[in-house]
């Protein structure tokens, strides 16, 4: 009765838990701080030896066969390079038998959905727990696959990611349990009718989770637990560019499942060649009913129209916006919003992009800012913040790819260059490429044509408008055309700020109000901001939020005379 | 300030109808019984004028123009003739420019959305109310369309059919309010950090509910008043067979919307003749953010397949299965059965139509049954329900439409006539189309063509297979391929009720255990049984689970500093 047997050591793991998921629960419902994983990568928090063990790990893959099963797989890949300079030659086992793949990841469906919501929350909890155990090693990998420096990796691929996760399974859970597992239903009248009835939690189906190069951590393992949590295998197709965090990933997760007596192959790693077009071949095959992706438009558009056969989550991209109106701390918005332009290079899907402001001007505590001004006093925040290479690179990280810096050249051509980018040198990794943000001059009537598209990496725009009521309909106008992930507002007006809120429901984006301090628009906490909204273009889905986790299980109902 | 005394007046009716909401989301989570609409026409529960006014009221709408004003309309349609067999000659505006339907739909939009999901919540409550007011003539309205007879109508098509629309409303209420209105965010640190965030609900857009003939409010209520209580506005586009209660629907939503200061136009009915293909048009819009469909699976594939830019929820038909091992009532089981296969002359989407049992006979209270005698048991059940003519028209109504009796017709060359069907002529209605079932025996081996289709009406196969375990084989693989709303089983065995159990999750269908009572498998009680399970290819959603309401609208936060 090996079902039995897992399913008690899925639930003693639940009860090993159940602190940290009710805690996770109740946040999620108040909207509260909380964060079951700690930040700070201090030697305090993790302990002494915690980050050079970490380090070690994550080193001693290099060069090697990456130890996992991948059933459908024959020979290996090799394909991340980090952006700091160095060939990580990690072999992963090459998908190339989908079919194989896709019968092995169904084979332990029963033993899964047996475990019930309890037993499979209690897994997954598990698995965070482990994944947290190696959250320095996990670090590494994400610094040298995405190219953030080590403090993000470590917060944004480790800690921050692990709370999304919890997250995820927290609303999975409260999905889940909302329904008795059995109910008696007593109709009165002269011949009452009495019924038992049960409710079974069934999964949907092969759930497959397409990483991205950026966040291979933060945005796949929400998608990756809601689905595995409900009762569905999950296959993870990682991007070439970053393999590594999903692969430790994996297997974890095929640790614990196996170690609790469930099938490891409920979740595995489909690795491949930059172009063998794995993801799209999963993603319409009949057996997956789950697709999470994270990524470009153009393919996540494809998944929206092809893979009908499945509910398919997109986080895309789109034109985020910063209204500019008048601020009491020119500097303090400044720094801000320097400071999110720099973040990872602007290489987040809630990096700001279009700063929209009257060309006749801010008013601010320093007097009236024209454009020009503006652009000055974020260049002086930039040098500030970035002006000493050394600090420059724990701020901004690698450029990720040569796609960004392609872009980062083009966009001097496209308008008037307000603040140069610079080549900054990494101290300890002299093949690193790293740059600082340029911040480009536009005019809100010529260059809809440059503004309205979502230039990726540290570009960002300066565009003058006729008035901020002509900034607000901008903002309204390209965000439901286009779509955005965040938007933010600097004004010292409650009716602008007012009016900046309206347009921000119209167009279906979250908004950020005069940031000044150290919380920044391209940041959402776990349980408290949702991720994404699902409103408008940029993304059909929001980490996390009832609809997220809903649609990924079904219930089953038997009914009986008692 | 239309709005803010819009949203009062909306707070107000919450207010009225609190308690009954209360009472409907208590019994959403415990699935016990309840029922806000009493499902007995009697004189003792809706007063003694009750019915005559109603039948009064929907007789004065014979022959008249139907006094809806719908945007985008010119000219009417007059499409209705009841199996009853006479002509409603009733008039709708029939829509022929979709532009002016979209643009108009929307106009309201934002103060909708203003109202909060308590004001909508409470708007939507008074519509119940006023539709309750209106049952007898619903009642009416729904017999003369879908051909249900007068009790059946009144319940299902009315009573039932409030529930249904109450529960979906419950359960979209406590979507739309697990997440605060605002929260405060405090982060510990050296550096506190606080902040204000403010939660609003956001519609998707336009929602579209296509009806159906047979079940023109039971099926499209939940739908309707799922996207209507989530902020969208909703166009209903009735069967050309079932217009009319649909139209007084809408009236009474436009009449509550109206009268509390929103914009009437939120809902509309978008009639049309029988070939426009105006719910292929109005599906595909990019407006249309959400899709309810019920119908035939040809149109349902298409709509999951097409209208990739909404939502699409749908109840399409699948081969509804009824596995016979042994009883210990012979005549009770063929007594229920018989009554689920005449109820509304089988026109349900949850009427069985495969039943599966050995060639060699089932155990029973009465000794083993062959095939032939179980045959002869469900005639003598038919003979005593429907003998007498007067009595049996109150239990099947009439036929629906042509394609029912051509496939009655059609049916007794597919296999052996066990039952044959047998004309009922109607002593009220001497026009009245209205048949007996018919019972088909086929082999599982020869005849899988056959019952591996729905055959929509008065139809029932008897199967014979070679043993239980190959009957429950059977069951749990047709409806993987074609899909069920219900299944059932019949056996003494706890280990076979167990196989079917297993099977039913595996089909991902809802399993009724050993009915021989007042309780049929076509029948799912409000708040306590799903309808469809989503899980099989009959139906992509549930009346009503989570994921039913939880994707039609969107949560948009702003945040600002303390």
């Amino acid at each position: 009765m090996t079902t039995v047997t897992s399913t008690g050591l899925a639930l003693d793991l639940l009860g090993r838990h159940r602190d940290r998921l009710e805690a996770a629960v109740s946040a999620c419902a108040t909207r509260e701080f909380y964060a079951a994983f700690d930040e700070s990568p201090s030697p305090r928090v993790y302990g002494e030896t915690a980050a050079a063990d970490g380090k070690a790990a994550y080193d001693a893959w290099l060069g090697t066969d990456f130890p996992l099963e991948t059933p459908g797989a024959s020979g290996t890949v090799a394909t991340e390079r980090s952006p700091f300079g160095i060939d990580l030659e990690v072999r992963y086992p090459r998908v190339t038998d989908v079919d194989a793949l896709m019968a092995a990841a169904q084979r332990g469906m029963k033993g899964w959905r047996d475990a019930g919501p309890g037993g499979r929350t209690g897994v997954c909890l598990e698995i965070l727990d482990r994944l947290h155990a190696r959250v320095f090693e996990l670090a590494n990998a994400v610094q040298h696959t995405s190219g953030q420096a080590f403090v993000m990796a470590f917060q944004a691929g480790g800690a921050h990611a692990l709370d999304r996760a919890l997250e995820a399974i927290a609303y999975a859970h409260t999905e889940m349990t909302r329904t008795p597992a059995t109910a008696r239903w007593e109709k009165p009248g002269k011949h009452p009718l009495v019924m038992e009835k049960t409710f079974t939690v069934v999964p949907r189906g092969v759930a497959l989770v397409v990483g991205c190069n950026t966040f291979p951590t933060w945005n796949s393992w929400p998608g990756l637990f809601a689905s595995l949590v409900t009762g569905n295998p999950v296959v993870v197709k990682p991007h070439p560019g970053a393999v590594l965090p999903l692969a430790i990933t994996v297997q974890v997760c095929r640790e614990v499942l196996a170690e609790a007596g469930f099938d490891a192959d409920l979740v595995t790693l489909a690795a491949e060649e930059p172009h063998d077009g794995l993801a799209a071949e999963l993603a319409v095959r009949p057996e997956v009913r789950l697709v999470d992706f994270t990524g470009g438009n153009a393919f996540g558009d494809w998944l929206e129209e092809h893979a009908t056969q499945a509910i398919v989550f997109t986080e895309k991209a789109g034109v985020n916006t910063v209204v500019v109106d008048s601020t009491d701390s020119f500097r303090a918005m400044c720094q801000n919003l320097a400071f999110s332009f720099s973040l990872y290079t602007g290489q987040m899907c809630t990096a700001p992009q279009n700063v929209y402001l009257p060309a006749s001007g801010i008013l601010t505590d320093e007097g009236v800012k024209s454009p020009a001004e503006v652009a000055e006093g974020i260049g002086a925040a930039f040098e500030k913040l970035l002006g000493d290479d050394a600090r420059a690179v724990e701020l901004l990280g690698g450029v990720v790819n040569g796609g960004v810096l392609e872009r980062l050249y083009a966009a001097g051509e496209r308008g008037e260059v307000l603040v140069p980018s610079r080549e900054v040198t990494h101290p300890a990794y002299p093949d690193a490429v790293v740059r600082t943000p340029t911040l480009i001059g536009l005019d809100a009537g010529e260059d809809a044509d440059v503004y309205e598209q979502e230039c990726f990496g540290p570009v960002a725009y300066l565009i003058s408008t006729s008035s901020t009521d002509v900034s607000i309909e901008l903002f309204r106008d390209t965000v439901q055309r286009h779509g955005a992930m965040t938007a933010s507002v600097y004004s010292t007006s409650d009716a602008v700020v007012g009016d900046m809120r309206e347009a921000a429901l119209d167009a279906g984006v979250a908004l950020s109000e005069n940031l000044l301090g150290g919380v920044f628009v391209n940041q959402s906490a776990a349980y408290s901001d949702f991720h994404g909204t699902g409103a408008n273009p940029a993304a059909n889905a929001s980490y996390t939020d009832g609809a997220y986790v809903a649609s990924r299980f079904r219930i089953i109902q038997s009914r009986r005379h008692v």
